[in-house]
């Protein structure tokens, strides 16, 4: 079983952090040609999948690295709580309506583990329906994979420190403060279950596998969720069309 | 391994017509009622899907049985051939749209099935893909039953020489004609491949059962399509919402 805990949220110390962004654009730069490829080829379709904390940094690993590919391939969906319509159906009803079609990528700001994670931190959802969700999970992700779906998920692990001092900003800055909502506060008293939650998540949920992502430093977070997905791209080895004439 | 042509099309010759079309309009006066139960507690949904040949009676089945409920609650679906959006996602995707919400009953003309069915007969989906899809069903078949969907799957099962004259009678009769397709005839041909095929896909995706229907005779197929469902919905125990003052 994996711990959390046990696992830094920084970045490792002998790191150069001008040095690592300056890697991260040149990563950037490869998987700009990659996503051209991918998406000339319509033969492979990409899902990204952020999840962690609140004020983890899910929206500025979006931007930072999708937000520098061509839009005409990139498509970025959030899941908040589900709407009625939602609710009357499966839980992977709405998630799979947004699934990428080939050639596309799609980043996802938190997805059907929800449905495994703040609904089993309140009590909405007990521990064997947690259970069937879970092979619903895997099966969903291998119907995709079967389909030539490339799946990255990111774990973005901060600290709770970190959590609150980014909560505090905020409240404080006035660019920021359109994220504020007082119930992130509320949530965060939850911290233990969620990392217990998360826990058993990446535990049971490894059709695709987990990146987990020390997210106290952004220039960190960036440059490994950068590297993880250029070069899962350019293992595919993805190649334009053959000139069809 | 089941063999179809080893099973009747035919209504057992004891059976008189005229009462059985008398006992299937009581079957469909309780469905009615069902329904209504079914729509109001919003616990359950039910998905229904008519697989056969052409000119099997599909339509008729959807029309005779679910026509005679309220239209709030029913809705029917034909799947054809993939659009190109479609066709650039997993074979699941469009299906997963037309799932009936909790409280809905969806009827499908034709389904995922086919993707097991007619790609095979041709040639465009090859045995070790078949296999894989055969595995997606059920574990989408088990996705949905976790959500309380409940699902009646049909094949209507007729004779070659059935199908002949019916087909025929599609370029005579000007009430039918707007069905005629010439690629009718055509998929004819493969009659021995489709029974093959249909024989692996009631083998390996029995998640949800099979009802294979006798359906030389539309009375009979509708007496015994109207009391699978109302049978299998009697065995839910539906019932109104109590009183919430």
């Amino acid at each position: 079983m994996i711990r959390l805990d046990d696992l830094s949220t920084k970045a490792p110390k002998e790191l150069d952090k001008s040095q690592i962004k300056e890697e991260t654009q040149g990563l950037l730069d490869r998987l700009s040609e990659l996503q051209n490829r991918l998406y000339a080829g319509s033969k492979y379709a990409v899902l990204v999948i952020f999840q962690g904390m609140d004020a983890s940094g899910k929206d500025g690993a979006i931007k930072k690295v999708l937000g520098f590919l061509n839009p005409m391939g990139v498509r970025a969906f959030p899941f908040k709580a589900p709407t009625d319509e939602e609710k009357a159906h499966d839980f992977l009803w709405r998630i799979h309506q947004k699934i990428p079609a080939k050639g596309m990528i799609h980043a996802f700001n938190r997805s059907h583990y929800e449905d495994v994670l703040i609904t089993r931190v309140h009590g909405w959802c007990d521990d064997a329906t947690a259970k069937k969700r879970f092979a619903d999970i895997n099966h969903f992700e291998q119907l995709l994979q079967h389909n030539g779906t490339v799946i990255f998920k990111f774990y973005l692990h901060v600290s709770r420190k970190e959590q609150q001092e980014r909560l505090e900003e905020r409240v404080e800055d006035p660019r920021k403060m359109w994220k504020h909502d007082v119930a992130d506060q509320e949530e965060a008293k939850h911290w233990d279950t969620y990392i217990k939650m998360y826990e058993e998540v990446i535990e049971n949920c490894q059709v695709a596998p987990w990146v987990i992502v020390p997210a106290d430093q952004n220039w960190y977070k960036e440059y490994l969720v950068a590297k993880t997905i250029t070069e899962g791209l350019e293992a595919l080895n993805l190649k334009y069309p053959e000139n069809p004439l």
